[in-house]
């Protein structure tokens, strides 16, 4: 094995056997074309280490008959809740990550998670709501006398569930209404939820498989007074029956748009007692007599510090919808490069990816996809750094500051991730035609699958306000204290130079000059400074004209505090792909395509801000908007024959992809054929024939007389 | 009966009985505020014989158990497919539209597809795809000879699709390859499949229940000459038995995104025998020895005359878009006007609808939903005349220009209403957080049943080519003939102003003077003026660098021709609209909120564009794109008290609805609960329960040595 994990050195035997060659056929156009070596690339990305993992869960997957594709066959959702749990048994026999494992390199983790949901995102939810939400939350927010359902938890001893939201509260999670009510007599908190629409509800696993939740609940103590909102282990079913535990009102929300593996479900609390030390007691507790002790001064501070831990799940949601985007273009660009259509003559039909148009809707999700991956990958490590300090009991100022900067760009990188996610599985969908309609090419599962990351873990919506918030407040601070505007991360260290960036214009007069990704970098600083601006403006316009606080950030949002919030992790993710795409270790060989990326990704989400910068003066005359349009264009164009290549790098194994538009060998029809013969009783007569045959109606004999 | 049918004088006591109260409940705050009465809104909108038609279709199905629903009930979907089956011979019974009222009213055809489809998608496709699209193909390609076929087809003793389509052609129709060999010895022809690229695919009805097909196949004359694409009507099953006739493989291609009650199908034909007759001869014909004569002089005319009704299907996708927008708005704003999370206060939430940021995602939709509502009306009835004319062998420049300007406005038309209700649909479902990811509560199906209207009838991208080439045909005709631009509809007329227009500014200073839809027409006017002259410079560049037609024509959509198309058709609709809201026919107290539908349409759709506005120099300065977001969020906020009547009039029964969020009631929580609970085995215990308690994995036990 290669010394080095880029794979410079990585021998050329050890590299085949790692990465075997692609299948032949009609691909092979196009990846003869390709300015890079698919294989540099995946090594540079990945490492070899990773490579090995996901080598590894995907072959397990591939031969193992659990998870074997059954094409045509229909899964009733019963059955496929039931595959879905014997398959997540069957992770905790593979065990494919130990702590150890998981200490050395936390990536692996988010590896993980990836690797199951390309496979399924029901799988990978189930798994991960018990084996990490469920444990974690525990770990966080509890305390030596918990640790034992932990090791239950890791055992399969018993099985987690989340429980915080509920029928009538999922945003504001502080009017959450479920209650527990301390009774010193027994030492046990008795939960209640108060009627229907305070039932939790929503909850990942809760619906056929949990045994035990972290249930959300104000806690009342003797005396009656409020005490907020705590966690609670309470066990819901025996784990030896699965039946519900007295007091227990227990069912599945039924089926949603998608992730139907998963089991959602609700609970409703009729006076269910649960020992005093089942309390999560991290940042509250009570005594056996009902003392209540916090060593927060306030409720707000104190929940604060219980809800600290989102941005874990806002960081998982962005690799989750990044892999969303490597599946659903690995499918429609291999489906661009073998779908023939139209040609300059009659007798010669080329391959869609040909055509401006079809480069136009797909390249840049492509490019995008490359840019939100390293985003993504580079924030998790990020989010490392936090939960280490967390872990040491850090209390600097560094810390706190990376806690806020971190939840910040986790709140507007879960939209702009899931979003770009969402359109983009859909652009793949229409991409494909017809045949993108097709269940078994697995488009419409991609985009169903991704769409609760646009509402789980807040709103896309509600969360982008965390994030202007921020922002203003830099600003704000920066008025009244006259500090230094600078973060850990440095996201918004350029503030500082705020008055300088909003006088500068844009200067470029030529589209070739407009290829590098520092050119849209400008704008977007330019454009965070304007609209933050904008933003402070508006807000304060608002409170003098004598809204309340309230009222003021509501009538700030569309066009403005929204708009900010975008543009800026916008800028933070084409920002670290720039300086990625430009490090002097990213091998030379590959730096053309990679800065092309980084470039069409930076003028394509630009593109979209363009009124903005003509409107705050940064654009002026008919040439500056021309020529962004000229160099997206021009940049599909040059990216068209690398797009294949591209895919490669990112498309798992066709066994995982299970796409038959999208296999690597490029047998469109062949394996679309194929699939279609598998389907269950493609040929066979329906079963109802005798109603054709049998009973004609009469023309209008129902007619009504209304 | 009251005889105007705007129904102003229509006396109280018939109006209730036609269109009773809604429930009381807590959408009455709401309806309260509105600014306007609902009834009269929708008796001027639909007037009392259409009120009366949809009554008639929404009760039988209510009331009939074939149709009821099955909460919480899996339908596989060979079920589903026998169910719609029966469904649709029921709507034979029912006959709700006979003959003389059609011809009388053809409204009321376009109503019953859009009826059908509120109800279910699946049905209403199946229904029409025999009863219309397969029957009148038959009438308007066919002869005296083949009325036999549209009988039979009126009566269900056969059943028909309409297959053109194949695996590897969509788009690209003229490269169809099945071929229809005539034998003179046996006065037949002979019908076959060169491969498996070549099978019919796609179409409607084939996999399970079409007895008869319209085939599209390439005729072959003895000697071996091509003539060209025709079509057939093709026996494919014996009605008596549904098995496929010899040489005939005929199969289900599987499950499909959305409308699986459709059996969408493939077939092979391996030398499938036909009778001469059975060759659709309008526009060519084969004599019994084998000799063909058509009366149109080379292939492209003919082929173009024998697709040319290909505007009917588009039209008729303008409105099923337009009833997916309705569909999902009623049960978003419904859902909006109820749900409260978050407030001034602690103790006070309020409804979501008053949030600016809720109203800015759906309010605009809805004045989509009036305006295409519109659109697609009065397209329609321009349809009706340009079929009449058809009928009637109307030779004329007029209706020759009809045709060609319906073609325009229907194929861009088609892709507008079609992506905004995708787009639209998408958004409902995400405003409406976890309970729009449920798929009790209908968004996802909506979203997924209209997914293929932007496929089917011609991808969009591909349509507005379309229309872009009838725009640039217009240009190019007055540079070469100096003929005035004009066309029967004059949707065009306004481009004989080109030079005044794009000499015109946007000159309005205050957002009070900006309030009504003449603004937004006004810069609409200018955008597709500047949008065609940029890509007839565009086109004319391409050329002269040395690009044929095929390549220039290629490089001239994103940003250009593709816009054009775009931008075109939503000045149609908002001229169309603008003026039926402002003409002096629309009762008074009902113009203030039609207008300024009509001017938050325009606004909207226009934001979109300012980019090129400020490009091209029509804005200028920060104010004018300011002034459109004021406007646009003024007029959010004006509608926001009148959103729920603008619902409660485009909204079916709560039956055909069949959204528990959505109901009229308001009753967002207890319908939700209700319906949870009648989910199939909700508060059972999984099957599989033993899964859990018994078999513990032992962790680790299958790690792989990789």
């Amino acid at each position: 094995m290669a010394p080095n994990s880029n794979g410079n050195d990585y021998n050329q035997t050890s590299q085949d056997a790692l990465l075997p060659d692609l299948p032949k056929g009609p691909l092979c156009m196009y990846r003869a074309k390709s300015s890079f070596n698919w294989k540099e690339l995946l090594l540079f990305l990945d490492g070899e280490d990773m490579i090995i993992l996901k080598k590894r869960i995907f072959s397990a997957f591939e031969n193992d008959p659990l998870f074997a594709h059954h094409p045509g066959e229909e899964l009733p959702i019963e059955k496929y809740r039931e595959l879905n749990f014997l398959r997540c048994r069957r992770l905790f026999e593979y065990n494919f990550l130990n702590l150890q494992e998981m200490m050395k390199n936390p990536l692996k983790i988010f590896m993980l998670i990836n690797c199951l949901g390309m496979y399924d995102w029901s799988l990978s939810a189930k798994y991960f709501l018990n084996s990490y939400v469920f444990a974690s939350t525990i770990l966080n927010s509890g305390s030596q006398r918990h640790i034992h359902f932990i090791q239950k938890t890791l055992n399969m001893e018993i099985f987690g569930c989340f429980a915080l939201t509920e029928v009538s509260h999922g945003s504001n999670t502080k009017a959450i209404r479920t209650t527990a009510q301390y009774d010193p007599t027994t030492q046990e908190f008795i939960i209640n939820s108060p009627d229907f629409e305070a039932s939790k509800f929503w909850i990942g696993n809760m619906g056929k498989s949990a045994t035990h939740a972290v249930v959300y609940a104000q806690l009342y103590t003797p005396g009656g007074q409020c005490r907020g909102l705590h966690s609670f282990v309470v066990q819901i079913r025996d784990p030896k029956t699965l039946l519900p535990m007295p007091g227990i009102m227990v069912g599945d929300i039924g089926k949603k748009l998608g992730q139907n593996g998963l089991d959602n479900g609700f609970t409703m609390f009729h006076n269910v007692r649960i020992p005093r030390e089942n309390l999560l007691n991290r940042t509250g507790d009570v005594t056996p007599e009902g003392v209540y002790n916090t060593s927060f001064k306030d409720v707000r501070q104190r929940f604060g510090a219980s809800l600290g831990s989102l941005s874990t799940g806002r960081v998982c949601i962005i690799g989750m919808s990044v892999v969303n985007l490597k599946l659903a273009l690995s499918i429609a660009i291999r489906f661009s490069a073998t779908r023939r259509q139209f040609g300059p003559s009659d007798d010669e039909e080329i391959p869609v990816l040909e055509y401006q148009m079809q480069q136009w809707r797909l390249i840049p999700y492509l490019a995008a996809t490359y840019a939100l991956d390293h985003f993504s990958k580079t924030l998790f490590m990020d989010l490392v750094e936090l939960q280490r300090g967390l872990l040491q009991d850090d209390k600097s100022i560094r810390q706190a500051e990376l806690g806020r900067e971190i939840h910040a760009l986790a709140s507007a990188g879960k939209p702009l991730a899931s979003w770009t996610a969402q359109q983009g599985a859909q652009e793949c969908r229409e991409a494909c035609g017809g045949h993108g309609y097709l269940a078994m090419n697995r488009l419409g599962d991609i985009r169903n699958d991704n769409d609760p990351n646009c509402t789980y873990e807040g709103d896309n919506n509600v969360l982008l306000q965390q994030t202007s918030n921020y922002l203003l407040n830099c600003i704000t601070d920066r008025h009244q204290d006259k500090t230094r505007i600078e973060s850990p991360l440095e996201s918004v260290n350029f503030l500082e130079d705020f008055k300088d960036i909003l006088g500068q214009k844009f200067k470029i007069s030529r589209v070739e000059d407009c290829m590098d990704s520092s050119v849209p970098l400008a704008a977007y600083k330019w454009l965070v400074c304007y609209l933050l601006q904008e933003s402070y403006q508006k807000l304060n316009q608002e409170r003098k004209s004598g809204s309340d606080d309230f009222e003021a950030r509501n009538n700030c949002q569309a066009y403005y505090c929204h708009s900010l919030a975008l543009v800026f992790i916008e800028h933070t993710v084409l920002q670290r792909y720039h300086e990625y795409t430009h490090h002097s270790s990213t091998p030379a060989p590959l730096q053309p395509v990679l800065q092309r990326l980084s470039a069409l990704y930076g003028f394509w989400s630009l593109s979209r801000h363009m009124a903005v910068l003509y409107q705050g003066g940064y654009f002026s005359g008919e040439q500056a908007g021309k020529m962004i349009k000229d160099a997206i264009l021009d940049l599909c164009a040059k990216l068209k024959d690398d797009a294949v290549a591209l895919v490669d790098v990112i498309a798992p194994p066709d066994f995982i992809l299970n796409s038959p538009i999208g296999r690597a060998d490029g047998e469109l029809y062949k394996n679309l054929w194929t699939t279609v013969l598998q389907g269950s009783k493609v040929l066979e007569r329906a079963s109802w024939w005798m109603e054709f045959s049998t009973y004609k109606p009469i023309i209008g004999s129902l007619k009504s007389k209304l």
